[in-house]
């Protein structure tokens, strides 16, 4: 059990990059076990003790028995209930979404797929020294991270591609926080178009929002979450605003009684401002659900669709995607999309191509260059992320401002979008880690990526099969 | 209004064919305004006065505006809930399943996708007169029914495909009992493979269902529907078993406090046996969910993995399709399976080509073969479909027994799947009629589809484009 042992060693040290995903399928029931403090600017948060997981081969799904036999016994269902939530359930339920909540469906189109050249290399030993110093592998990490499965591309060719438990090629698994992401870069688009204005109030396009936090925020602001508005994503607490936002958009199972909002439209007029706007960068995830809001409202398309017609089709993916969607249909820009791994790496070479991907520009280079020069970072600063030295936050992606350029999309279990446009590498990976906290991969992820990028930097180039 | 013209002259001569499909996402309330009496032994059934509805252009679902907006204007939304349900909302919801409802993906493979090469005709003014008597064209039929698509293949060529309201070419569309069709198919392959014997009783697959109904029936009369059984399909009754079984399925939105069955496994362990086994054609929904049952049993497979494995990717289907489930994500073989019109018509044409489709024999012949031959039109006959004389059932199949060899996978609310064998035919169609009762298609569409057949043989044949 060798997290457990990392995480003990680290357990003051867990700086907490609080993002969106324990609310999907609400994994958790509030308040439970789970050591994830709000983030607090700058200094280390005395976290609880950090619990105890049974480690990513013990928890394996399949041979676990989850959800096997015509019924499954009863002890091995799983069903949108409290009672089916949380780990380890989760390394079932992140890839059978659709078979839980109702979901809309991302078109593949009508092909022909775009090819994913492979140039195989054993890179399951390359080493490097997690961040308490001990010597491990990439293999190493898979399991530690609670890995479901990992692409690594390098120069466009697939390198290094495996899935674990219930993940397989063609099966989607919940992109969690990634989704905001992909939300970021389609309204970047629509600003490209000359659609969307990004210093406009909030308001030009969604008058429902005046009265709320939003009534004097930009949509820029919004973009780059530097909106002030009270919204908590710490899990501990079970009275965080995380649980109101779940219930409304159908990710959690609603307890009897229940007479809250029921959709996302509804909660987000609740929002009440906190703070100034535009001064520190406050990770929320009900920003990217006003910027799915404003991107549905401008583009006049339900974002399945528009995802569908401007990205998804164009880079000739090969399976459908799809988002979860609340009771009246409208998709969850927060966190709701599902895609398989291979169209995820689809994605993350466009971005790391600067947009050009299946032989032609998917996304504008503009688009693209914006993210990739990052956001503020000293607003970026003052929300204390330990592991993040140096980072920003740009239209919804996190951006190093390293020497490689490193980028990405995060989601709260351990879903990435990595790309090191430097090495040439994108690597894209779905998880089920117990910790909804970032921290608890950060310190081991990115030192295996980047101790790949550089091992992969010294290799001769070898043809594509 | 053509259409309540032809209820009102008919409404004496309706002769139902009950068949699955209200209780998917309870399109009425139990009692409300089905003309739908129990199917009885060959006298035409006094029926009630038929309902008046509005007609396929007064109830164009995108014209009505159903869930445009974001959010969709109060009074144009349809979700989940007993207020969503019924007729026009069909319209919208028949072809948007899954943002409704939990699915379970069959996909559609790697590709590549086979072709559907095309001859189109102007075959809408072909003429026929419908059973009143009355003139009318091939057009005609397509409003009167509610059609939302309708494909025809004519020599394995597209001659004509047309689509309406909220489906297109790309979009699934719920097939309701045509389901069966595909689940007697996969039985009857199971059959050939030798996996699963007809003559054996239904215990030594499923002993779970020992001193049920089943519990003396075998796995032929399953498959024939001759198991004798109760259960009632009567949607004008609100304590027909109908309302249990989709209750049970999650196909229908539960009040407050219920408390009966959640899962069809469970459900289907309350049924009891009513009068003899093996001596009438007797439709009811809950056999196909029993042999679904038997088929994943036999298989060790997901119905939705099985018939991608088997028949989606096989035939070269173009999209995926998806099951309904339960809330333990078992699919609905009974009427639950969602298509592409486009696959649909793969499907068809399979069956049509005794098996072989896209280069290969995706069905065995022998299969096939013994669909076609029909069941024993003695024990159809007692069942008194004064629509389908002569027509016998087998393998979940309606087989007409005519002079060209016409079979039907058969959908409540208009959904088929017709093939013509001596005029080189496959008709796809989904609809959203509003009344839950085949006697209210067929008197037009068998019409016009023989009309249509008849037509086309005349024909010179036309090189493909």
């Amino acid at each position: 059990m060798l997290f457990e042992r990392i995480a003990a060693t680290r357990r003051l040290k867990l700086t907490v990059l609080a993002a969106f995903g324990a609310g999907a399928l609400a994994m958790y029931q509030p308040g439970q076990a789970q050591n994830a403090p709000v983030p607090s600017a700058g200094a280390p948060v005395a976290a609880p003790a950090a619990p105890v997981f049974p480690d990513a081969a013990a928890t394996d799904p399949v041979a676990a028995g989850w959800m096997q036999g015509f019924p499954p016994a009863a002890a091995k269902v799983i069903s949108f209930t409290p009672a089916s939530n949380g780990f380890p359930r989760t390394r079932w339920s992140f890839s059978h979404i659709r078979e839980l909540v109702p979901t809309a469906s991302v078109w593949h189109g009508r092909g022909p797929v775009s090819a994913l050249p492979r140039a195989e290399r054993d890179i399951g030993g390359v080493p490097f020294t997690d961040a308490d110093g001990t010597r491990r592998t990439f293999s190493d990490m898979l399991g530690l991270t609670y890995t479901d499965g990992i692409l690594v591309m390098h120069k466009g060719r697939i390198v290094y591609e495996k899935y674990f438990g219930a993940l397989d090629d063609h099966t989607p698994h919940i992109a969690m926080s990634v989704t905001k992401s992909f939300v970021g870069t389609l309204a970047a688009m629509l600003v490209a178009d000359g659609k969307l204005d990004p210093a406009a109030p909030v308001t030009r396009y969604l008058p429902e929002m005046a009265g709320t936090a939003y009534g004097d925020a930009t949509v820029r602001e919004v973009m780059d979450m530097t909106v002030g508005v009270k919204y908590s994503e710490n899990y501990a607490d079970p009275k965080a605003e995380i649980w109101d936002y779940s219930r409304a958009g159908g990710m959690m199972p609603l307890e009897p009684g229940y007479a809250g909002p029921r959709t996302f439209y509804e909660f987000l007029a609740t929002l009440k401002k906190d703070g100034e706007h535009d001064q520190v960068f406050a990770y929320k995830t009900v920003n990217a659900e006003v910027l799915a809001w404003i991107v549905k409202r401008v583009s006049g398309q339900s974002l399945a669709r528009l995802l569908s017609e401007r990205v998804w089709q164009k880079m000739g993916a090969e399976n459908d995607a799809y988002f979860m969607v609340d009771s009246i249909g409208s998709e969850s820009g927060g966190g709701g999309l599902n895609t398989t791994l291979r169209d995820l790496a689809r994605f993350g070479e466009t971005m790391r191509n600067g947009g050009r991907f299946n032989g032609r520009q998917v996304i504008p280079a503009e688009v693209v260059a914006d993210i990739r020069r990052g956001g503020d970072p000293g607003k970026f600063a003052k929300a204390g992320y330990a592991t993040l030295p140096g980072w920003s936050y740009r239209s919804m992606w996190w951006v190093s401002n390293d020497d490689h350029g490193v980028f990405e999309a995060r989601g709260i279990h351990g879903q990435r979008i990595y790309v090191d446009p430097k090495a040439e590498l994108t690597i894209v990976r779905y998880a089920s880690h117990p910790i909804a906290a970032n921290g608890a991969n950060d310190p081991v992820t990115h030192r295996a990526y980047r101790a790949l990028a550089l091992s992969l930097m010294k290799l001769p180039n070898k043809p594509a099969s």
